[in-house]
């Protein structure tokens, strides 16, 4: 793709003036590439799993010279795609800046490190979005660039290139992954009526909605309440997705049906805090994974050790999509990163809550979310709520790693 | 205020392009212009009641010869300060567009009417946003300035004004006010901790916001739950307003006590079901007048009476900031057109709900509003949503005037 420009080298959208009327004009440039990179890396935001989704163009005189996204795990990284894409089109990196999403790997992996091929391909400079707090390069291909004399930037669209890696980012930074709470409700936040009556409070487009959010994450999890009450599937149906993403039930007393739906065969996991080897057994034909998790008091299954097994199997994202029982006990237990709500234009009165939690007795005692994102989907609206300062320790992470 | 153009007659905003690529040239224009005029309203928002609020700007070779906005009951509509400040600069009307943002009155109310005002200043053209369901104007405003040879346009912007005009155009059409909740909870639903804690969950600027809602209304309307529990002055006093709307308490059993802050010696109702000449008389020394209206059952108000009697009282838009019990009483009495609700960024778990209302056994039994708008207010959302059918049939009540 070549972007055309209005005048010498300033890209579309950038400021008509001369370069003496703004300070920094190198920065308008590298928001509006970074952009680009960071649609690439969107691109492939179903299949990249467990490796981080990262984008990446090389620009020279305002055109450019390739770019790409990263392929399936095994498959090629980000850059190294760029630089095929610049190659085959017959262009020379040399001189050129690249724009990646995420710090270029430094080591060893399925594929040999990126920072490498980087370094040959010797361009001017490289922009960073974020670092990579993987201590297996945490810096490293900063340093390596440099070192290489390559100029190197780093923190340009931060906050919008963790948005697609906090999951990656958290679990190489705290060892959990990113978990956000899918609920549906009415305005007034209720999630069923009093006699259970809950298809459909919010419509088609927020389910749909909802399934690209199931198909982006790693693992959907839901409790048992909602495999007795509605026996979901738990897949990804109302959108097309390459890749199906794993299913898994909090089950502290293995009380789980074995006809239960959402074993249908593709890989999945019951978390438990009770032992029956026969019918972990007669699961694992299934392709069900019986996981005994310490107890958290009367045959519930402790979340925080459930979070850190995720984080230490690869989890990078856990998209919850459970009952009030669950929804609330993972709140109460503080494993909640994000809230991710559709709310209908409706008024339904008495009837089951959204999360059930142990009462407050102070507002002070309740954890504050952030809004960072507000959108109309269908009839229906979206309400998205992070969680403040894990959002601000996992950007710290990632800054740290470039200023090692 | 003179507006600067780029070309001939063109307005700022308006297409590049010529005249040739653009069915119906005039349209982008008249939009421009009619939002002027509607910001003009929106100016006198608070000082009308229970006059609409309306705006107009008189234009010729696209430059402003005169605007103006409706003054207080008694004082000059808003065409007659536009006609005044146009001959106040110098300008004479004839042969210029008028916009204003409903129909021009025919009648002899406080004021002459101001399509005799119009009709002499000679404009060749008057555009119009709604049409005036006023029985003694509807459509003969229209039919008046058709008949001196003016050419006529209605039905710009007309959902814009009839948010700005809503409480009057539907006391006008249905003789009752137009009534919106304003609610504020947690993200689940929550108004209350189970012990009653509940300030403040969503934050300041949310609480000015609402008083901006109260501002504008003829009515600030609470239970007589709210009077018990938090004595509320229910006057507006985050933000500067030239006019204190009314006060009144909804109270079946006539409990509520006569030293309540919200008695504060302003104009207030008490709605009851119950007769008490004494207290009613000791009340109407602190301004209050005491309102008997039908029994619903139980000593409760009869709220559909309640809303005849308001728009028999001149209420256009009455602002309901009460508790579960009041709030979802009318709803369940089919009350209300208009949600205006505040979320804080917090789950709260088993807490008090935001509406009491009877059990649902079906979800199509909840009335179904529509979203009209989502907005950041400080740290919280606020969520509008009307009832579309209420509103459609206001709106075809002002269509009828300007095709009589």
């Amino acid at each position: 793709m070549i972007m055309r420009f209005r005048g010498a080298g300033r890209p579309a959208g950038a400021s008509p003036q001369g370069p003496d009327t703004i300070v920094g004009m190198s920065e308008p440039q590298d928001i509006l590439w970074m952009r680009r990179a960071l649609d690439l890396a969107r691109g492939v935001i179903y299949t990249t799993t467990p490796n981080p989704r990262v984008g990446c163009v090389i620009v020279r005189d305002g055109r450019i010279l390739g770019e790409g996204a990263t392929q399936p795990p095994g498959g090629p990284h980000a850059e190294i795609m760029a630089l095929r894409a610049a190659q085959a089109a017959g262009h020379d990196p040399a001189g050129a800046t690249v724009y990646v999403t995420l710090e270029p790997c430094s080591h060893f992996g399925r594929t040999p490190p990126c920072v490498d091929a980087l370094v040959a391909a010797a361009p001017a400079r490289v922009v960073v979005a974020l670092g990579d707090p993987n201590p297996r390069v945490a810096g490293q291909g900063f340093a390596r660039l440099r070192a290489a004399g390559i100029a190197v930037s780093a923190g340009v669209c931060e906050n919008e290139a963790l948005a697609l890696n906090a999951g990656f980012v958290a679990r190489m930074s705290r060892g959990t992954p990113w978990l956000w709470l899918k609920l549906a409700a009415s305005l007034d936040g209720r999630s069923a009526l009093h006699n259970g009556v809950s298809q459909w409070i919010t419509g088609e487009a927020a389910r749909a909605d909802g399934h690209a959010w199931r198909a982006r994450a790693d693992l959907v999890l839901t409790g048992m309440g909602t495999v007795l009450k509605d026996n979901p599937q738990l897949n990804v149906r109302a959108i097309q997705t390459p890749r199906q993403p794993r299913k898994a039930v909090v089950d502290g007393q293995f009380r789980v049906p074995e006809d239960a739906r959402l074993f249908d065969g593709t890989p999945a996991w019951v978390f438990t805090a009770r032992q029956d080897a026969d019918k972990a057994a007669r699961l694992a034909d299934k392709n069900v994974e019986v996981v005994c998790l310490p107890d958290a008091g009367g045959q519930r299954v402790d979340l925080a050790a459930m979070m850190r097994w995720l984080g230490e199997h690869e989890c990078n994202e856990v998209h919850v999509e459970a009952g009030a029982g669950l929804s609330g006990a993972l709140l109460a237990a503080d494993c909640v990163d994000e809230l991710l709500i559709y709310l209908a234009p409706v008024m339904l009165g008495d009837a089951a809550g959204m999360v059930q939690m142990p009462l407050l007795e102070h507002l002070d005692a309740a954890r504050r979310f952030r809004f960072t994102d507000l959108a109309r989907v269908g009839e229906d609206v979206r309400l998205q709520a992070r969680d403040p300062s894990r959002w601000l320790a996992l950007l710290a992470s990632a800054r740290r790693a470039s200023e090692n």
